[in-house]
């Protein structure tokens, strides 16, 4: 009999749902942060991120663990799971989130808000200099799944060409004009005036974006990135910036994360941050698209077919 | 003969357009800040923004003026412009600029970038509470001509339901899925999420957004202004926000501007403030249409045709 420990959170519709897709199983509710490596007990099932800590002391029973997250980094290293155990994440549920967020920081920086909110608290009333449209400007987004399709079909809704890089070229994306691989990412950078990341986390996409490469980009660019913080050597664009390099910089996330205390980007004022909100921002499309993924997921499992969204 | 001062921003290419559209005429080429009461000796034709104290001391021979604003308050009273002088503006040339800035500052206060860029400048990564989106969401847009109409159709791109307010409610407008007249305004306000003013300057538009008409709003409603600032009675607004009422405002324009020192929309957390920017954004394509508007109208006035956007 399976363990289900379910930590989503539920409308009562779909928790209704949950318990009329499981006959027969144990079905436990909890919230992530409440769960222990105790909680964990006989569990074989969990919907859910508990703490790593949690999983690694408790869970070893656990037979399939599908996350609430996009990413699931932290459940990869041998270790973690039982050796065996199935690892899927909810993939394609952040698509409006992310992308809207990361949409609101190119705006923003394009028409200086940062700037203007800054001399808001001087109570000052003086132009900050010229803004930058998306009409007829060309947006490189590294990354072209789900995240990255959806940020392109806003980029272009505004006017803009979009540019989308990805392992499959073949598979296209909608809003993406043209796909290109990894390699003509430094042909590219030099043409772009937006270049937005949302790579998930990889060998290939870890320190990417290191000073060199942010030189390749146009000198009134801006870059932007919602996916991994790895992907941009923070220590590089903090000189870069400085130098007087770049429009500006949205990074919803750093490495490391936070930022330590007095590093340069922290005060630099054509970089915006904000903490790693923009997949969590809470938006009700979001928590219902993770619920309607794991529970497909859910009945898979239980019927014995391999689930989607599958990293381990 | 006429003798035309051209103070518009203009291209080599568009100031021979400009040339070539006035044979035998005397032109003059000057910046709006440089003109003089002296500079409009005999000049008959103005194209540009002059001030109202030059155009007040030496504009006596002014037969037509076009203004490179949609609006042009401040040369109708009697005394400013020659008695039976024609007064036209160009209203058209700023529904890209002008919109985009507000659906940057609508984006900027859903996502709460406002709140995190002052959590930026102390150093602190935390969630500053939940976002909003405007998927399926009622946007309703005070002014729905050029400008209202091109901010209509980014609310929509990202799945909003928009509602327009103008005079002529049987003239439609791109994006607005709906049109009515400022009667039905009190009964709208409390069903819309989003209440985006871009009115012209009007008696029927002066102290509009009062405190009872604010409180009409959603609690958690968002209330932007990128028309005119007497629009909005900044005191009530300021009121109104001080006891926890709307999800946020942006206001491009305030009465009086800027706000005097120690105004509370200064520091209040929840409002965005920008100096009266969102027209003047020096985007290319404004400056552009503003070109095109001046350029046809002249066409019309030398050929003895009625202008377009007139006032007076």
């Amino acid at each position: 009999m399976e363990r289900i420990l379910n930590a989503l959170v539920l409308t009562p519709e779909q928790r209704a749902a949950f318990e009329a897709a499981a006959p027969g199983c144990e079905l436990l509710f909890m919230k992530d942060a409440d769960i222990t490596a105790g909680d964990l007990a006989g569990v074989t099932v969990v919907l859910g991120n508990p703490s790593v800590a949690a999983v690694q002391a408790g869970g070893g029973s656990i037979r399939w663990m599908h996350t609430r997250s996009a990413g699931a980094d932290q459940y990869m290293p041998a270790g973690v799971l039982p050796e065996g155990a199935i690892l899927s994440s909810s993939v394609g549920a952040y698509g409006t989130s992310v992308s809207e967020h990361m949409f609101a920081m190119l705006l923003s920086i394009m028409k200086r808000l940062p700037a203007y909110r800054d001399q808001q608290h001087q109570e000052l009333w003086q132009r900050a200099g010229t803004a930058c449209t998306l009409h007829g400007v060309t947006v490189l987004i590294g990354g072209a799944g789900d995240i990255g399709s959806s940020f392109a079909v806003l980029c272009k809704a505004m006017g803009a060409r979009t540019i989308g890089i990805r392992r499959n070229v073949n598979k296209p994306a909608e809003g993406i004009d043209e796909m290109v691989g990894m390699d003509d990412l430094d042909r590219l950078l030099p043409e772009a005036d937006v270049v937005a990341l949302v790579f998930p986390r990889s060998p290939e996409t870890d320190g990417l974006m290191n000073y060199d490469r942010i030189k390749l980009m146009k000198p009134d660019a801006i870059l932007l990135n919602a996916g991994r913080g790895t992907a941009i050597d923070c220590e590089a664009l903090a000189r870069a910036l400085e130098e007087g390099h770049l429009f500006g910089a949205g990074l919803d996330v750093t490495e490391p994360e936070p930022l330590p205390a007095g590093h340069p980007l922290w005060q630099q004022p054509r970089a915006l941050i904000t903490p790693h909100v923009a997949g969590g921002n809470s938006l009700a499309i979001t928590a219902d698209k993770i619920a309607a993924i794991a529970l497909d997921n859910l009945k898979r499992y239980l019927a014995g077919d391999p689930v989607k969204n599958r990293l381990k």
